[in-house]
């Protein structure tokens, strides 16, 4: 079950992905141009499989990081490390990307520390290149090697954000939840369940993104709705399910909790 | 007394877990449908029990890590050591519950460094992979490995959080202290004590934990009160038993103290 | 002078402890039944001297660890040292007396850092099991493995605090300083002052511990009467063994000094 | 399509640069004085394509380094890298520049940590050495040595500043965006637009710089009216070419995009 | 030039030092008695020269430590180096004093780091050991073995300060500038100055110590006052070496420097 | 262009220095008597020119060392670094001087880590030595070696500052702009310019110490009177050479900028 490093390749079928706007065809653009592409947007609105389902279409390898706080640009680029009594040198994905082509994904790109600008920078401008300073390479990124990176505006933070002169480098779209059929078509088709039991959970969701009187970071995604069918489809109770799979992953607050309960039980009454 | 790093193995006796409600189920089915698990609640609730019981029951290994402040993903992946001259790699205990399957279980995970989250995102979307940057593999999870997490909500602060973007990859389950026949019946199976005295037990800490004049950041778990019955069973005195076991585990404020020791006096009145 | 770092071994003879209430009772039923015990009280009270008097009395090596800000999980359990070009694994304390039995005594445990936690934990619940992960070993403590922790709430503050999951895992003892009687009995014991000399000294204490008007972090404790004694024992004057011993340790500050000053004129007018 | 790391070779052809004022005399003057020079100015007004332009018209390589929060004075210089078991000294983009000659520019140099200010100090005076402390050398610039760092005085803060003993080392230029005949021209040749699409697009950026009532970090920038020109130029509707590559980039926050769009609805209408 | 570490030999000549009240008798009670020792006191007042006074009077090597924020346990006790390929354990001076017997002094201790804690508590309680983790050594001290640590109580903060349970293992002495004719004797013999010099330097010293309306950290030390006389012994005028030795070296503050000069001035007339 | 490191040497001719007080005699006196000596001023007013001077007058070699935030006490003693599969011992700038004899001067002193005191108090007081922990040497200061420290009162903060217990081991002397002649002569000499051309430049640094309204950090120095000058003396117009090499350097504040314009004018018009 170990597999080479290259996170997708040509030959994966092309995921599943339900366009929302003109996304596709500003990746296309994107790609053609080599422009780099910022995608915006909440939790689990599925940019990470808009970029799969790209990356698969286009027929090129896809890298993905999810960027965290500790993230350097080494984690990226790579470094040497000992093997045998031998120093070896081991890209990190974007190296990867650059030097064999395909699509490198920073998943919260805000999150990375700020050394990771160093690498980005001479990579999306008309320059395209990857600085190695440790192997002395300077790579030149090839014609099928395309940057894609997002983040959450919803939950930045002052100390978090991009820096206006990284932001101005790329092409940007902004994602949101899809509409109400195009959401209940992939829950059924992810989870097997029927289309009256995905309506009630599109609806169900509906009413938490439009809660007004309560305090969530962020509304139930369609993931979470997915979870949801998954466990009606193998017999939960409807309650149970609701509880397990979109109220106590939205929330701890007993308040919010109680909130939730109600928005939902309004739907079904 | 050392034996190999797999915590639990399937030859162990199934350890006694009393089921508060429907986490068994909601268990198995995230187990079968291979759904990361997340539990909520507070401290000794039986959190730890219940993860041990549903590994033996189901007969997979059980690798347990408590998280902390300096928790990073080198921690749960592996790392290079260098062994007699050799530089050899050494699987963390998830790269392990992930090689040769099992259930990984991450006891307080809002602790663990947030680095830690580049190797749980692509393990628990329907991606379910884990990246070994280091080793250069890609390791897919099999059908019999599953993520199970835990957290209390009671003394999480903002610096402390899942994200939502973590948080929303979870089944969620929320526990709390057994209701008091059961909680009677788990104090007299550990510590032999009879029922007469574990019910009195029960009393207490149901006063306790119903206490609303009092700062207490978690109230007494039900380890502590079978820490004070075995205390009364080799024969300490009562009063000793409940100052020792109870009530100074709880707090150091002299005024929570005297507080405390009120609560309990007007049960044996 | 350098001798095996088992810190106390059983042909030791039994260092001198009073015992101020059932301290001895609950440390002898923690040894039986294998719980962990929590130390609670002021510095300079006698916690050492208790945890190395029961040890020699148990026959029992004793591992203490004075614990700090930068003390590590591997400051405990051990690490990897390069020795004469072969990489060793040296024990750490803990690991010493989870491998061959003994008393691992923790001082001001609330000090450490916060990935102790995560060798605690197991080690603290009825899995009783220290895992190594950097050598691969999973230690299970034997029968005659104790561990022993204190702190002195006086002063805690929130940042330093042991978090209700861990402090609910130990039974506590809360100390205090001992009864005038026997303080004056441990002075004589400890300086070969008379008894005369020694019951001022503890009516300064006494007086100083009582003071209303005074912000002292922490009152005399009998450590520096036992100093105090010893200088008057030499031959240095009444007034500069009480200047050295007693008050200069205590305060810097003037007006604290002077408060101090007039408490302890007051004793002997 | 790995190249020796020598960023830019006296035999690339000179970029494209249009003048906005005496930059180039100061550049030449700084050159043959051997001055340090400071470029002042905002994200995407030219400033690294001024730098390589210079370069290549003075036939000179050009070692460019984006500054960043982690950048320290080692990243410059240089470090030991062990490689096949011998330690072999590397020299950084700096060092490299003073040893063979040529322009190291240092992109958002108030970026980089304060270590750095140990090898500009001596170079940017009338000394020009940089100390190896680890190699022994004492480096002298040769003549055809020149510095040029950068930085947008636009989000500076308390805590990123250059001291006034680095600031007062430096001639210093401030760029600005080009004027609107000069900015059409540079979109046209860019992206091959027509006149009329490129002026439209200058208008609405002129627009965009002088709003008043809007909190931008900083306005659009040269760059993105060409990411805009591109998308238009490859059939992408105006209305998705703007937001994509013009109020996205710009913002997240739902009323700056909606007073972004008034602004440049008023042009179009 | 140079010597073996150790920083004072029994051979050397004994320092001139003048005591001001019982520091003389308290140390030597303290050698004998094995008690620990702390000096309080200002800047430049004599107990870096007290404590080279004492250890040459005792024949004792003496081991002197300054303190700083980045001082850790390693720095006193020691740590592997890697020689010639050969891993060497080297003794930092607080281990080579507990080894070979002598005297360590820490001077402004509370600048250290928090694990020296971990080192001092044992040796300075009856058990009087250093533990070595990393060699796996247990080291007794010598009865010729003395720990003497200071610090100066004026500028300490909330942040850096002895713990009381540090504290109260101490003897302690306070230092205070010594007395006027004293201090005239010490500048006659550092400096060669005669004893008119010297005085009008003391009271000019006096003045400044006595000052009431001007904000100093701390007052003019002896040692200034001897680099004041030696500036006028070779020739230079009253008023520069009163302002090179004193006045600047005080303060940067240009209305705390006219107070000082006024002070001064008033003296002269 | 590489020499070694000692960072100039006896054979080096004086370089100009035009004194504006007593400094020579004081740094005279401080090399007779072993006093380390700190110098005080504002950025660019000749204070490394004016160590240089005396150290070439002296014919003595210099080790400049520029601190920083992250300048450690081994950047100034060395460090062991691996060559060639041995392990070399590499002396710092300081060591150097000790060793061989030399002025140390350590630039803006107080921006080094606080570690740097433990090698400068030992080194400042009668002992004059350098302890070297890591190779156990003790080295002891030669007649020909001085420490001069400086920094910049102008631009401290609360966080950094000489800790008085450092400050009063110091000789003090405080710098300051030249006179207008004086400062002439130097532009003129430095530059090429004529005298006319120097006064007015003169006048104008004049002019922007004394005003008032404006909030500068520092004032013009006399290095950008010179790089001013020598604009000029290639042909820049007067007002561009203003503009970049006195305005620009001192200011990104439009305000500020406008502020300074004016003063100039009044001097011209």
């Amino acid at each position: 079950m170990s597999t080479a490093l290259k996170q997708s390749t040509p030959e994966v079928p092309v995921p599943f992905y339900q366009p929302t706007g003109n996304e596709e065809q500003l990746f296309e653009v994107a790609w053609q141009r080599h422009l780099p592409l910022l995608l915006k947007g909440p939790t689990g609105c599925g940019k990470t499989r808009f970029v799969s389902h790209m990356a698969a279409k286009l027929g090129m390898p896809l890298y993905t990081v999810s960027c965290h706080d500790d993230l350097t640009a080494a984690d990226l680029t790579g470094r040497y490390l000992i093997k045998g009594g031998e120093t070896v040198w081991v890209d990190g994905p974007l190296t990867r990307a650059v030097r064999n082509g395909g699509i490198c994904y920073l998943d919260e790109v805000v999150e990375a520390r700020k050394d990771v600008t160093v690498v980005l920078h001479p990579l999306t401008d008309d320059r395209r290149l990857l600085p190695l300073d440790r192997t002395g390479e300077l790579l030149e990124a090839p014609d099928n090697f395309m940057l894609v990176v997002s983040y959450n505006p919803g939950y930045q933070n002052l100390l978090k954000q991009l820096k206006p002169s990284t932001r101005q480098r790329f092409l940007a779209v902004e994602f949101n939840f899809p509409d109400p059929d195009t959401e209940a078509d992939i829950i059924m088709r992810e989870s097997g369940i029927d289309a009256e039991g995905a309506r009630i959970l599109v609806r169900i969701a509906g009413n938490i993104r439009n809660l007004a009187g309560i305090d969530l970071e962020e509304a139930a995604s369609t993931r979470l709705l997915v979870y949801c069918a998954t466990l009606l489809k193998t017999g939960v109770a409807f309650d149970d399910a609701i509880q397990a799979a979109i109220i106590e992953p939205l929330s701890d607050d007993r308040d919010i909790i109680t909130g939730l309960r109600e928005a939902i039980g309004i739907i079904r009454g």
